[in-house]
């Protein structure tokens, strides 16, 4: 075998001990139960995928951050980017599954990024989507879902910000512009954050838009009121514009589905300023801010109703986002909002007073584990102390201790290791002594 | 966007459907409930390691089988190869951890190998090992919880077979041949199966035995009688010999600790023909077989004493097996171990009769998902009867309609797709009827 090397992560990548595990299992397993809840089932994809599968979709950049090599067939394989683009060839794969088609998909992507804090090389994606519906309904139901996610998680303060590709299009028409120019009336509304209004209009000009048309924009922008009010001002405004029309339309539709579904409007904020890099969106976008820390969205996601059609040759209405568990983890770390004492599923340690005492030891385990109590069987050569010393580290609420004495009697001592208190108990109360103390805790 | 492509999976990779999904998150769900009972945590490792950590580790064909790629940074990595070597390097990387720590790992790896029937280039493996122990009890403990794993799953005939790396050294020491000459040995013994006893002979001698150091391994081979008569017919023909005595010693412990964890002496099979490939097992070695069908071993694993000082330059005891969820799915199959209707975790579908009836359907599906109960909303443009075909296909068990007329006196007819019978409730009873229509299914 080979020499000693020193051990290390590759850069932007992350181990996940124990306690982080147990973090991110709390958080995924919720997520996946308010998918299922609404009616959503599980799929995979591969890690690897054919170059040609991923190339093109996601921008240059894109293109440029995907992961690819050769392999020793000589194919050129990427590393899954995101899950949307799989799902897209899944649904082109495989014409025979029934729609509208309801999928959550939780797996980790990779980016060949240049990693900075937050930034990782791997990190977990979690996706709902719906393919085969063109009612708003089905955005309705996705935006729904995360709404129920994020209130799962007690999150409070959020809100879900929701623009429509259309209304883009058609404030870049009605500016005078070819539709060729949205993508760059999106970037330039994008930076509105970072730069204001008086520099989106900058960058609109310098982005080739007459000052003329980079007024009529500013003007789109400016409007206030309610979600219900802006939409009635942009009716003005758009009335000729055919594109817009229908994005108004989708928007009032897709408001008054979220209002059946018992979403609050408070949460809602229609916003012209949302705009969403994706090339392949096409209709709704959506995505859900924080108030509190700062951290960008933690989900993200829209209409895409012509990315299958670049796989099958026949589109395909597809609606759906993501949910950016790694931001998640990081608010929900620094907002405390983690339950206390997450950090072992092991529920006993059964120590081990010395090797004469081990057989007991061993039936206590037996019987622990028959009650279906998580419990260790301490296997280590410390004594007594260091293996309470165990216990304390990984958080293990209760230790169990039986030395000669109690075995000579049939007894165990149980020992609180939050409290410090043990008691000793007959054998045949342990597992009632144990379940009221792991209940009470 | 770029043009139109035929939608292809990567040769040996495969999409999970949500039926394959629903049986595979079955199986795990099992086997993490058990491993959380056996006292082990959960902890992930990257994807992606430095090329540094994986080679040299699985001998040459595994170099050679291992996915390397250099990354823009012009650094040279490789797709995790199995869950043992990023394990070893997280117990060299966090000094910090306290030991014995077991912990569980269920991940996919990846091979860069032909596919085959039953051979894939990503597949998961599940894996628990125990760091930090010598003693034979940390064996005991994995192989009890496989056992209990596999018990959970609803196995009934199957065997664990396990040898010890040290007898292997003492046989290949009596034989007159030194240690170098072990891996030769143990890969002549290891083709018993194929090659009967003669060629196991021949076999020896090609790699260098001499006739009568082949004939001495054939005589140990050869012992007969329970594990325990097998053990003190060894120790007779081992007694002189340092390594092999110290592995009788092992294997005697390890068979009085699962006697005293109660796994039944009939599911354990010492046996001398158990080799096992990796270079790094130093102690006991073990794996499952099924008695039918003849799939190759389900699970394998060993004691490991001297790979996690290739990275911090100290030696930490190790011991370790993995499930092969893959093959443990295909038996499952083939032998229908799978409950029935395992297709979807939906419970009911909420159909919609027409536009104007959608107002009500999505106040049901209100109720019912406040209730906890997993509901998909009908999203597409089909009729009723298409909507029910979407039912049928999905396997959801019960459908809900509500037409003008239900609308009009507060009711529901709840159809249960099974029986096709149907009923019409009044919409307070609906979370009662659809309740019980469930718990019968």
């Amino acid at each position: 075998m080979s020499k000693n090397i020193k051990p290390r992560l590759y850069k932007g990548t992350r181990d996940f001990l124990p306690e982080q595990m147990i973090k991110r299992n709390y958080v995924i397993d919720i997520i996946k139960n308010i998918f299922k809840k609404f009616g959503f089932d599980p799929l995979e994809t591969p890690a690897m995928e054919l170059w040609e599968t991923l190339s093109g979709k996601y921008g240059e950049e894109g293109d440029r951050l995907t992961y690819r090599f050769i392999d020793r067939g000589k194919r050129e394989v990427g590393l899954r980017y995101d899950l949307t683009v799989p799902l897209s060839r899944v649904i082109a794969l495989y014409p025979e599954i029934s729609k509208p088609f309801k999928r959550y998909q939780i797996q980790p992507v990779w980016r060949a990024d240049k990693p900075q804090k937050g930034r990782f090389r791997e990190f977990y994606q979690c996706d709902i989507d719906i393919i085969g519906s063109s009612s708003m309904l089905a955005d309705a139901e996705i935006i729904a879902a995360l709404y129920h996610v994020l209130i799962a998680l007690k999150f409070k303060r959020f809100s879900i910000r929701i623009n429509s590709r259309k209304i883009l299009s058609g404030i870049t028409e009605i500016s005078g512009a070819t539709l060729e120019k949205e993508a760059d009336v999106a970037r330039s509304i994008d930076k509105f954050d970072k730069i204001g209004l008086n520099g989106v209009r900058e960058e609109l000009i310098s982005r080739g838009i007459k000052s003329g048309g980079a007024d009529k924009i500013l003007q789109v922008l400016g409007i206030e009121g309610s979600n219900k009010v802006r939409l009635s001002k942009l009716t003005d405004l758009l009335k000729n514009n055919k594109a817009g029309m229908a994005g108004i339309k989708e928007m009032e539709d897709l408001l008054s589905y979220l209002k059946m579904l018992e979403v609050p409007e408070k949460q809602i904020l229609f916003d012209l300023y949302l705009a969403r890099g994706l090339d392949y969106y096409t209709g709704p976008i959506y995505e859900t801010v924080v108030d509190e820390p700062r951290i960008g969205s933690i989900t993200g996601g829209g209409r895409y109703d012509n990315l299958i059609g670049l796989f099958s040759g026949q589109n395909q209405p597809a609606t759906g986002s993501s949910i950016g568990l790694e931001r998640i983890i990081t608010v929900m770390d620094e907002l405390k909002m983690f339950p206390e004492d997450l950090k072992t599923s092991v529920e006993v340690l059964i120590t081990v007073f010395d090797s004469t005492c081990l057989p007991y030891s061993i039936k206590i385990v037996n019987l622990l584990r028959r009650e279906n109590i998580n419990c260790d069987l301490y296997s280590g050569d410390s004594k007594l102390r260091g293996q309470f010393g165990l216990a304390n580290d990984r958080n293990i609420p209760i230790a169990v201790v039986a030395g000669p004495d109690e075995i000579k009697i049939n007894t165990v001592n149980i020992k609180n290791m939050r409290t410090g208190q043990q008691v000793n108990v007959p054998l045949e109360n342990m597992v009632n002594e144990i379940r009221q103390q792991l209940r009470i805790k």
